[in-house]
């Protein structure tokens, strides 16, 4: 690693950076330098104009009309197209609906239902857990579908794999440790045995360039909340693959999903291609806020994106081990930017404390259970400025152990 | 019925109106009357400040804090019980989440889970068709499940009701008939069958006084976007006697459903009591949009409101019939007010290019197929006037013929 920067070579990272302007779309609140958009991005201005339009101009004087008249039908293959010009993949093949949750439901049904004959999921078992709860759920209600977990039933993914296998769930970047999981190869190998992969953006789509056509794909789900900031619990996407459209069936089978929704039909039956993985009538003020945001997203340049991302986390690695590192904080974040996605987590005995005193001090990130201080950095509205001045509040509370606060250690609902 | 009242009769029931005073509440635009209410509701002015405040305030400002310090993570059980008010339903029983179609789903499954032996979902064929296309998925994943239909299978719910029936899903009031089940009675015929019951809300929840409690009603659904007017899309509602509470399973078990969803636990645990019937993460400003108009709705007296609503359906069944039944309009909908959701529907032979027409007159009901308008009345905002007015303008069109118009006969996506 190079050489500990200064202030001013820091300033003039910031001066250098080809996404500066970004920030300026976005509303943070003064005083604040906000490590959280891995949780929930930030609101842009044009998320703002968007929702009161849609609120009091479609909703308060179109009425029902503005089904039609402002495009609300259409909003979850229209924003899936928007959101897939980010992940990949080519018009028609994503839809933004429903929660992540249920969207693995939905994606994991239809992949078992493809490959008969195999009865097991393969997952992580140190996924965000609802994947792994979702899967459980499935598992509940197809006689015989077992779940084998990495870091559990193997060491790795790699060794879960067989000819039982019907899919394979997997997170493209882990929500705690940012390992960013190799797309191509990991679902070459899976295509090889054959089972299909679905993968998790959840923390990948918005925070580095992703391409599931380009990787031979099955299916991805992912949320919009995080580094694609549409808006807290803003609904969530699923893609599929082109080629697997006929064969789409899933038993969250609503009208949305039907070829004819308004032929009041009594038998279901599926409408073309992604369509199928829609079920009910969406959210649509928070669609709408979503598509706000979306378009600041069409001027991005993902490589430079991800370029920022590198260069942000690599700095906060450098500056905490340096300023930190006898404090006793570890690095759990693999050191090799390649591997990892947009965030940095480190270790602390008393994680939950600094992290409380952190925010108070303005530095929002996040604690995860059981130990981790979790970063994340989301290269259109966070600066290098930002990592240097949070890597200084850290250093005081660790130094002075103003952490040790008894106040620190009351714990809120969410954490 | 009484004789044919005149406009001045009809503006002396305005000027009595108990409710008159909602109609400002909301943001009606100029010349529009509006029948549509059961389909999307109208906007109220609460709801325009609740979204501002929400987003620019809690989320651009607040940012992920909102989510303990603006009590985002409670809404889905805060708003249930709003809900749960107009409902008859004591708290802790309701929770607002997700779509009609997916809850509807959760429900079957966890009724299905309680009844083991039983493998028969009785539903009602000319129900809104999604309730049956989500029975037929619950169906595909459950082997030996079996659906029955009436009108296909038996004229009446009530004789196909037996010991081999684990659960009867079953429209309050029909989506397109208007017509009023008797909830008490029928909740315990399939009781004594040794059934469980689903009562679909979506026609009758702020559109009648509803008492789940007092009737021993099972579970229930709704959504919140017609007489509630949450919204478009806004998220609808699960309801489960506290009885059952201890008993729920179903397999959409995602971390909102954890007992401790922020343990990050491998294995599933479900929370307490309705939190069960919670997936994943919801779309806090459509539901924020929501909370903003139940605060309206904590105002209104359900006694009047279902007096207003009986009101102005008769007068507006009997004004059409006076004036409009040598043009062929046929009353669908039951003379008897008592079984009568708040809705009237007439058949056309061209009711698609009759409702076209009504709407560019700034007439705005709907057109279900094959050949009914369908008419909505919500004592909130709609005046005796509207209704007079409302028959004025479909006489002058059956009686000029101007529907003819080729122009009224092009089809839109959503009609």
């Amino acid at each position: 690693m190079t050489s500990l920067p200064d202030l001013a070579a820091v300033e003039a990272m910031d001066a250098a950076d080809p996404l500066r302007s970004f920030r300026s779309r976005f509303a943070l609140p003064e005083g604040v330098i906000y490590l959280d958009g891995n949780s929930l991005g930030a609101a842009s201005h044009d998320v703002f104009a968007e929702l009161q339009q849609a609120a009091t101009e479609e909703w308060g004087n179109g009425l029902i009309r503005s089904w039609n008249s402002a495009g609300w039908f259409h909003l979850p293959l229209d924003l899936g197209d928007s959101i897939g010009r980010l992940i990949g993949a080519a018009p028609g093949q994503t839809v933004v609906t429903d929660s992540t949750s249920i969207n693995i439901y939905k994606t994991l049904h239809a992949a078992l239902a493809m490959r008969p004959g195999r009865s097991v999921i393969v997952a992580e078992g140190d996924s965000f857990p609802t994947d792994l709860y979702m899967a459980e759920g499935v598992a509940s209600t197809r006689p015989g579908v077992t779940l084998r977990l990495e870091g559990r039933d193997a060491d790795t993914i790699e060794d879960l794999i067989d000819d039982q296998v019907a899919v394979v769930l997997v997170n493209h970047v882990n929500y705690k440790s940012a390992e960013l999981r190799d797309m191509a190869a990991l679902t070459r190998r899976i295509h090889e045995a054959g089972a299909l992969v679905i993968w998790d953006l959840c923390h990948s789509a918005g925070a580095l360039p992703v391409d599931l056509d380009g990787a031979n794909a099955d299916f991805a789900v992912g949320c919009t909340y995080k580094y694609l900031n549409g808006g807290p619990g803003s609904p969530a996407f699923i893609y599929a693959a082109r080629r697997h459209h006929d064969a789409i069936t899933q038993p969250l089978s609503g009208w949305w999903g039907h070829a004819r929704p308004f032929a009041f039909e009594q038998n279901f039956a599926g409408g073309e291609g992604i369509k199928r993985f829609l079920c009910g009538t969406q959210p649509i003020l928070s669609l709408r806020a979503l598509k706000g945001v979306l378009g600041v997203w069409d001027e991005v340049d993902m490589g430079a994106l991800r370029k920022k991302s590198i260069a942000l986390t690599d700095l906060f690695i450098q500056l905490v081990e340096a300023k930190c590192g006898q404090h006793g904080v570890v690095l759990e974040t693999t050191r090799d930017s390649e591997k990892r996605g947009s965030q940095v987590s480190f270790m602390h005995s008393n994680s939950y404390e600094v992290m409380q005193a952190l925010i108070e001090r303005g530095v929002i990130g996040d604690f995860r259970a059981p130990a981790t201080l979790r970063f994340g950095f989301t290269p259109l509205y966070v600066g290098y400025r930002d990592v240097w001045r949070a890597v200084e509040v850290l250093e005081d509370i660790l130094r002075s152990g103003s952490w040790k606060d008894a106040r620190f250690a009351v714990r809120s609902t969410v954490t």
